[in-house]
């Protein structure tokens, strides 16, 4: 059965899935650099960038079950890219590079629509205009009895929350305050939607919780 | 030196310190029991409590800090009691019987006068009714060189953050979502208070936080 994941989200102590002031720059907002250095440091992304080596602790275990069983992805379109507004051309085609790590669809949300981008490695981006439900709807079937990943930034996952539509989070709480930012949960009542923690575990960088809709 | 001293404080994962409907039945509110396991369980609670053994791991290290070194208390009204509005009689002395566990002044946040308060242990109580900065002073000087310990709740603390007095602040996060209460954060900019992560712990029954403000 399919399940909704959200999975290696980053916050802050004080809750923030990004700090403030996003940019080109600096894509995460000012400071927010230092919430992924658990999964930064990880063999999982170290393999994912092509390169040798990476920490094969805790941490490494949770980045690990984060890439493991997706059968699709759904990202906001600024997970995807910098580039705002229509597209002017295809020439943006992620931050991946050629092969992107997902090697499955990969439904982007966008206001403006654009045809399907197939990348190396199984990995093709569907843009979708028809909103959050459509995307579900066809991430879900495209995964065909595999997991689909909501794979952020803060607002899709909030959107998805308050849908009710995420079967479970796993959430890296890293030591650091970022002040102001993207709250994740501001608003969000988690305990009427049905959440319980059902995990709660050190890692070398971040402390790890997972959360699971009854 | 005296520090100000936020201790032992305890949140869930959505970064609430209590829980709504607080209630004469359920003073931290509904769900909030489940935050303060760590601490209910530890070896330091049960000595409080003129009760044998306790947890003597991680959780226990972090509840016998918080009660360490302290010269005085800052409390919240609600954290001394249930009576609101002005004191009726003298009948109310606090939740912890003859011989509370502080052991030295403690400076209570009301709008009412009252008379000092002199308990079993040390343990004096006196109601400031001229507001934090005069509880802070008051407090400070009473401590003599050693900390002073803001004690809760939610509210007193933020009132005390926000006005950049707190110099450390050790947090539990509890492996529990409330979905609603009261917020530690919500609105406060940590970073911009100069507060930075120093200590991060994987407890029994909680994670372990501790933030200083430089």
């Amino acid at each position: 059965m399919t399940n909704v994941r959200v999975n290696g989200f980053s916050i802050s102590v004080d809750g923030f899935g990004a700090g403030p002031e996003q940019s080109l720059e600096q894509p995460l907002g000012v400071g927010a650099e230092a919430l992924h250095g658990w999964l930064r440091d990880s063999k999982t992304f170290h393999t994912m960038l092509g390169k040798e080596g990476g920490s094969t602790g805790i941490d490494e275990t949770f980045a690990a079950r984060s890439m493991a069983g997706m059968g699709a992805w759904i990202l906001g379109r600024n997970m995807f890219g910098p580039v705002r507004g229509a597209w002017p051309d295809d020439s943006w085609k992620g931050w991946w590079g050629d092969t992107p790590p997902y090697g499955c669809p990969v439904f982007v949300l966008t206001h403006h629509p654009r045809a399907p981008l197939e990348m190396k490695g199984g990995t093709v981006f569907h843009f979708v205009t028809g909103g959050a439900d459509e995307a579900l709807a066809r991430a879900k079937e495209a995964a065909a009895g595999r997991d689909v990943r909501v794979g952020g930034g803060a607002a899709t996952i909030r959107q998805y929350l308050q849908a009710g539509a995420i079967d479970e989070m796993h959430l890296a709480i890293s030591p650091v305050v970022l002040g102001r930012g993207e709250s994740l949960f501001a608003g969000i009542d988690l305990l009427a939607l049905g959440y319980t923690v059902t995990e709660q575990t050190q890692g070398e960088q971040a402390m790890h919780v997972v959360l699971r809709k009854e």
